[in-house]
This record gives C-alpha cells, structure tokens and sequence, in this order.
C-alpha cells in the first residue's frame, strides 16, 4: 500500500470517528434521550460537525485526495477506493467553491426555515412559511452555482439524491406512469368498498413489538448486525460498520402501520447489512441513491409484503403474538393491506396513489426551478393539481403543501426518488420471476430468504459501486421503465377489487 | 469573566464533548450494540480516549489551570470552579510525572491482566490470574509513586475512591462494625430460617420492566432527565448534563433482583440527577467519591426498599403489574427481601453479611500494600478470613478470590467504599428521623419524597463540593460512627427473626 493511501486511509479514519459520534447522538436523541438532555446533545452533534467539517475540507484532506487522483496512484486502487476518491474529490472541490459566508448563512436559513414550516404547519397557514421558502429556493439556487456554475439546478438536485438520474428520463416514465395510473384508479374507485371495520380493535404496543421482531428475522434482517428500538417515526440508520438499526412507532388502534413499517424500515436496513464487508470504509458502504434505497424497502414493503402470499406462512403466528388477528378474517386482512383510495397525506397513501403523490411534487419542483413560478402561487398550483392527479382538495395548507417538510429544509429534488424506487421495483419483480419462478409460490412456500439472497447477489453487496441506472442494467438488462409497475399493479387491483 | 477562564471553559467544553462520546459509545455497547458492530465502536472509543487523554495532559491545558490557580485569577471564582481548578491541576501535575513509556505499560497490563482473570475464573484456576495481579500490584505501587512519592501507596489508593477519607478511620469503623456484626449474625444463624416457597414461580421480565418504572417514579427517579435500558449487569451512568440512566437485568425466576437493583440504580441516579444545576461544567458535578455515591444507592436499596413500610403504600399496585405477587403474602416478601445467610459471592450478599465480604477485602489489601503479602498465599488468606468472618470457605477459587474483577484493573481501595456508603446511612438514618420523624411513618404514608427532597437539600445539590467527612460532619453534626448502622440492623433484625 503506498503511504499516500496510508495517509488518506488514516485521516478517513478519524472523519468516520466523527461521523460515527453524531450518528449515535442522534440515534439517541430520536430514542431515548430525556428532554433535558436534548440541548448538550445537540451541542455534542454540533461541535462533531464542526470537526468533521473542518477536516474534510482541510488543504490537507484535498491534497491526499489529488495525490490518489494521479494516474500512477489511481491506477492502483481497488475500485472501490477509486469510488471514494471520485466522489470525494469531487465534494470537495465542491465545497471549495462555496463561499464560507454564504454557507454558513445558508445552513442557518435551513434551520430558520425548518422552524417556520413547523410553526407554519401547526397553523396551517402558508403564508408564515412562504418567505423562508422564498429565501431558501433563491439560496438553494445559489448554492448549486456556487458548486456547479454550468449545470442546470434542478438537474443537479435530482443528481444529489440520484446518481446518474436525470429528468429527461424521470419525464419519460413518470408520464408512462401518470397515464396508466388515473384509469386504473378510476376502476378501483368504481369497486365497491371493502368492510373493513373487524379492524377496529385495540392491539397492546408490546404484542406490536414482538410481531415486528418476527417480521425483520422473517425478511432477513439480522440481529447480529442490527438493532432496534421505539421513536416518533420510523427510520433506518447505519450508526457503523456492522451496525444498522431501524426504529418504529405503535399505534394502538393501527397494528397495520408498524407491521408495514417494521417490513419498508427492514428493507431498507437488510440492503445496508448485506453490502460487502470488503467495501466498508470505502463509498461503496455509503450508499447515497435514495431511489435505489428506496427501492430496497419498497420492494419489501409493497411488493412483497402487500402480497396476500406473503402472509400465508406466518398468519398463525402472529395471531398468536396478537390474539386480535385470531378474529379477522385473512381476506379482510388482505383487503386492508391492500386498501386503495385517493387521500391527502403521502405518507399515509397507498402504494397505488402515492405514484400521484410524488408526480405532483415533481411538477411543482420544476415549476419552481426551472418556470420560475412564485411561491405566493405555489398553494394554488398544488391544490390544481391534486384535483387533476387524485379528484380531491386539500381543506387548508397543513393537509395540502404544508404537509412535508423537504422544502423547508432546501431537499428538492428528494421526492422522485421514492416512485423512481417504486419503478424499479417493478423492474426487479420481472426480472426475479424469470430467475426463481412464480412470486406467489416463493412466498406461499415461506421461502422469501430466497428472495433476500437473490437482491444481496444482484443489489445489495455492491452498496453504491453501481448506480440506479446501471444496477437496472446489470440486473435487469434493460432501460428503466414503468410498465413492470403498471402491469403488477393491473394485475394485482384487478384480483383485489374484481375488475 | 476573565480572558483565561473563558479560554480554559472552551476548552473544558471540547473535553466534555470527547467525554460524552465515550460515554454514549459505552452506554451503546452495553445496553444495544449489535455484536458485529462491537470492534468499530470499541475502536471508536479508543479514538475518543486518545484525544480526550491528549488535550488533558496539553502544556496549554496545564497553563490555563496554572494561570487561574494564581491568587488574582482563583479568588475571583465561583468555589465549584475553584474546586475544579484545584481537582484538575492535581491530576495534570500527577500525570506529568508520569513517564509515558510506563503509563503505557501500566495500561497495557492491566487489560492483559482483566483477560487473565476473566480466564482464571472460567476455569477457576488463581495461578492463570497469579503472575498478572503479582506484576499489577507492583506497577500500581509503581503508579502512585510516581504521582506521589511521599504518600503511602494503599492510603492513596483509599483517598483516590473517597476523597478525604484515611485508612486510620476505616480501621476504627470497620472494627466497630466487625465487632457488632459477628455476634449479631450468630443471632440470626441461631434463629428459624423463613419459608419463603411462595416466591417459586415465574415473572415476566416484560411486567418487571413495569415495576422497575413503577419503583423509580415512587422513589424520585425523573424520566425528564432519565432513562432506563437493559444490560447483562445493572449500572448507572451520566451521559451528559441532563441525562443520568440506570440499567437492569431481569431474571424470570427472580424478580426480587430487578426490584432491588431497580432501587439501588435509581439512588445513584437521583443523586446525579438531583446536583445543583449552577454546577453543570464543574467538577462538582463530577461525583468522584464512591462511598458517598454508594451511601445514596445504599439508603435507597437498604434503609428505604428493605423496610416492610417502604412496600404497604406500593404493594398491591405492583401486585397488578405483577400478578403473581397476588399469592405472595406480604410477610413472606418482608421476609425474603429481609433474609440473612452467610454466602459466598459478595455482589449477592444482604446487608448484614455483606459488610463483612468487604472487611475481608480490605485486610487483604491492607496484607497486600502494607504487609507485602506474596500474591500466591492470597486464596489461603482469603479463605481463612472467609471462615473467621462467614463461617464457610469457599469450595473453589471463582466463588473466592476470583469473584470480583476489581483487582484484575487495578481498583484497590476502592472496595471500602461499598462499607462506607452503608456506615454513613446509618448516620444519615439517625439525622432524618431528627429532622423527619418516625422512618416507617413516613414510609407507610407513602411521604417517601420527603426523605428523596431531605437528601437533596442536604447532600444532592452539592455535587461533589464537599468530601464524605465533611458531608457527615454538615449534615449529622458528629463524627463517622458505625454504631448508628449496628443500631439500625440490631432493631431491625431482632424483630424479623423475633430475637
């Protein structure tokens, strides 16, 4: 190993110490911290930050990243390491190109912003959150300028939270989905209603505890890598190398909730436990695509855990977890998890209409980045499109554009990458069928470990060495399109609501 | 505010960051770490230690403490920052006359030696352990010599655990004490042994965790700078300002063990918890005498959670958390949680017995420090005394002298101070039912938190400002005495074995 790696791996070193520390202190204030603690902690987080900052944009961290840069030093890397000095040179040349000024004004507009889109939210009123999301586009674009002078904004936003994405190719299959979708969902609405009310029950939290636990060994989620614990929403965080963790939260009256939670929080953490061990400490192990992530815990969550199959196998022992289920009938249970109907909130929509959930936000962002529309028109155009896209209108701002909180903290861009991850899933389900046989006979079977080895093999043990357009490639030997989902989605509503 | 002091408190601050993230990585590892995930946070905290370490043992750390000791800077400072100056620059000056290479070493062996114990007792063999305590000993000796040439090496090590305290003291309470305890024990020996079969039953550790929050909340515990967690061994620990958190292990045969580690934990934490806030970032909330830390635990465990009052106001609340305490009659529970027997492990030793597990540990040392024992005649000697205090001598060495890991890392003088911290309830006992009344009236009244409010305005609040023997002298007004805790254990223990 040359001493310039040596070096380098040394200093990554002491920067992933840091990130290590801020990743467990705000693991802790998300499940477990007492309130009195809260402000040293954010203190701790803080000053780590800072640290961590200071040392991947020192001179010194950019003058190693160079030195491996150089053909006679490159050439030598694993590709792995290769990764991690592309990516890190180019953040941060990046950086370097930011004012410190205007980043630091940047970073606390964020904050300020956050905290009136909160404030804004619990009065559902828009206007107290419109100037900061005035000043935080204006700065967002500032920023990418900064970072990127020639690229397009919102084309490098899209980039951030994608890599290799690009409009072009989200336009494309977001219109393919958009046009099956409105008529498919006008059949389901024509449906009748399923009778859903032997749900109306109360399920003990701890019960909800146990049965989530079944459902992540059940997956493939692995405890001796993994960890679990109770926070106000459900998240997943890798706090080190062998260690990656996912919360929940229990409703009493909605037992649907933290099982489909426990499975989407689980897909999501069984994609970063099986990255290959060779690639942590490298950019491989960090896995920046959140449409490839999300893809991993969609796939769980939708494809595989709104399958009635899926349930056959353990229906019995988690009745026995929660005796309630004992007097639902499985059909009903079935019905229920796969209860389709337009509804305001995203995060609370089906698999079928969150489609049209994220197709508005994407339309809006580019209104924003690239048609320039004001943000005083912005409640409007959200309320416009919703009628189109789902035939319903919010009641006021907290249930309509208030409802996320993306913007406020400058993350545009983010929202494609859940349907991106949708999309591909439907990709991957084709492709799995043609390599292992029919999915409802895998899971009837209780063999869904066949299917969480055959995502490690194709996805998962590559981490981020490959991006969302290349892993479809590479697995599924095709570009990206949105007719697998359209056709699952046909095939599966028409069983479900007999059409 | 001085220039240096500001100076001096950033740089506090940086040390308490380091400290925090230790902590909380410890706190990790012992509550939710998964097992691969183990060798990263370790290394992580090796990290933190290193630069924590390293800026405590900096010239311009030790210039700062330097700079505010002088007159014109001291004086003008708040006592808790005056403590922390002096506190502070006795530990930089007694590591600075460290040589580097031997604290290395010291280090070094002592996690050598913690091996070699954890070997020894697994195979119940002392001449695994043998060779490593002989050569700890004599590098601890080495140590304090190099911090203190002038002091005795054992009276250091005591003055270490409980700041101010003197082995001439201990002699003459631990005497008094031996020669109350003896005979008070053959009473009980003598007296009928209780039948105590109704506990025989299983308790769900879920209902324990219960009565654990139950218990904590009943004796002052707050959850608004507290939390709880599971771990293989109840402890208590301070993570940062604002956040003290107590563990607990539950054993499904034995709920009386989660109880009292319950309560034992929680007088730690309320102590902690209870520190006068205007001492946050001083040493005075830096709690480094561990008998007066063990008096607090003690209190609550013994004085309070052993007397049958403690339970009348709480019993059949917990009898509803957990059942089967429904078919234990309430006189069977005072019994068993009152039940006294000569064993051998010191850790699950009653409170009369355990008294004289510690004074046989303190005459070893004593044998070992003054009288230079040869390491190989310890486990005759500790079996000797074992007879002579207990009455039985141990069938191997893991139920003798390889019990406890203290000596493995080098922890001599600190077992005194388990001794100690009962030595002083007794006193506390006699000062609160002064100022209180009658004990069992205000524990049958539920009024427990007036004793948790009396201890906090006489001792809590304080910190660490004051050293064990002032606190006694401040709040009993006389000198340490064992004969209040022999008063305290002859009339308890003569009406539980009606003698």
């Amino acid at each position: 190993m040359s001493q310039t790696l040596e070096q380098f791996q040394a200093y990554q070193t002491r920067l992933e110490q840091y990130d290590q520390a801020i990743a467990l202190l705000y693991w802790d204030l998300q499940t477990a911290a007492p309130k009195d603690s809260i402000e040293a902690k954010l203190s701790a987080v803080g000053y780590f930050s800072t640290e961590s900052f200071r040392l991947s944009t020192a001179d010194e961290y950019g003058s190693l990243l160079k030195k491996l840069s150089a053909p006679e030093e490159y050439d030598q890397l694993s590709p792995a390491m290769q990764l991690t000095i592309r990516r890190n040179l180019r953040d941060f040349e990046r950086f370097q190109r930011i004012p410190e000024a205007f980043y630091t004004e940047y970073v606390t507009e964020k904050a300020r912003s956050e905290k009136a889109w909160e404030a804004a939210k619990e009065a559902s009123d828009f206007s107290v959150f419109a100037p900061h999301l005035d000043k935080v586009i204006s700065m967002t674009k500032e920023y990418v300028h900064y970072m990127e002078p020639d690229q397009d904004v919102y084309e490098f936003l899209v980039g951030l939270f994608e890599d290799g994405m690009d409009t072009e190719t989200i336009d494309r299959i977001f219109a393919e989905l958009k046009e099956g979708l409105l008529p498919l969902l006008a059949k389901i609405e024509a449906a009748p209603k399923p009778d859903l009310s032997a749900l109306q029950q109360t399920f003990d939290p701890d019960a909800q505890k146990k049965v989530q636990e079944l459902l992540l060994s059940y997956i493939g989620f692995s405890f001796d890598c993994g960890a679990v614990a109770e926070s106000m929403h459900p998240f997943t965080t890798t706090l080190c190398p062998g260690d990656v963790r996912v919360t929940n939260h229990y409703y009493a009256d909605n037992p649907i909730s933290s099982m489909f939670s426990a499975i989407h929080e689980g897909g999501h953490a069984i994609f970063e436990q099986n990255v290959d061990k060779d690639f942590w400490h490298t950019a491989a192990a960090q896995i920046n695509m959140m449409g490839l992530h999300e893809s991993q815990s969609r796939f769980y969550e939708n494809i595989l855990g709104r399958n009635p199959h899926f349930w056959t196998p353990i229906y019995e022992k988690m009745s026995e977890l929660l005796p309630e289920f004992k007097t639902i009938p499985f059909d009903t249970f079935v019905k229920a998890i796969n209860d389709v109907h337009p509804s305001m909130i995203r995060t609370e929509a089906d698999e079928v209409t969150y489609g049209l959930h994220i197709i508005l936000r994407y339309e809006i962002e580019k209104a924003i980045f690239r048609d320039n529309v004001k943000t005083d028109d912005l409640p409007a155009l959200w309320n416009q499109k919703m009628q189109e896209l789902l035939g319903i209108t919010p009641a006021n701002d907290a249930e309509g554009i208030l409802q996320d909180m993306h913007w406020s903290d400058g993350s545009f861009g983010y929202f494609p990458s859940y349907l991106l991850g949708s999309i591909y899933d439907g990709m991957y389900l084709e492709a799995i069928q043609k390599d292992l046989g029919d999915l409802d006979t895998i899971l009837e079977n209780g063999r869904i470990l066949d299917i969480t080895h055959w995502l490690k093999e194709k996805i998962h043990r590559f981490g981020s060495m490959y991006n969302s357009k290349e892993v479809i490639q590479r697995v599924c030997g095709k570009e990206i399109s949105a007719q697998p989902l359209l056709r699952y989605f046909e095939e599966k509503y028409s069983k479900v609501y007999e059409f």
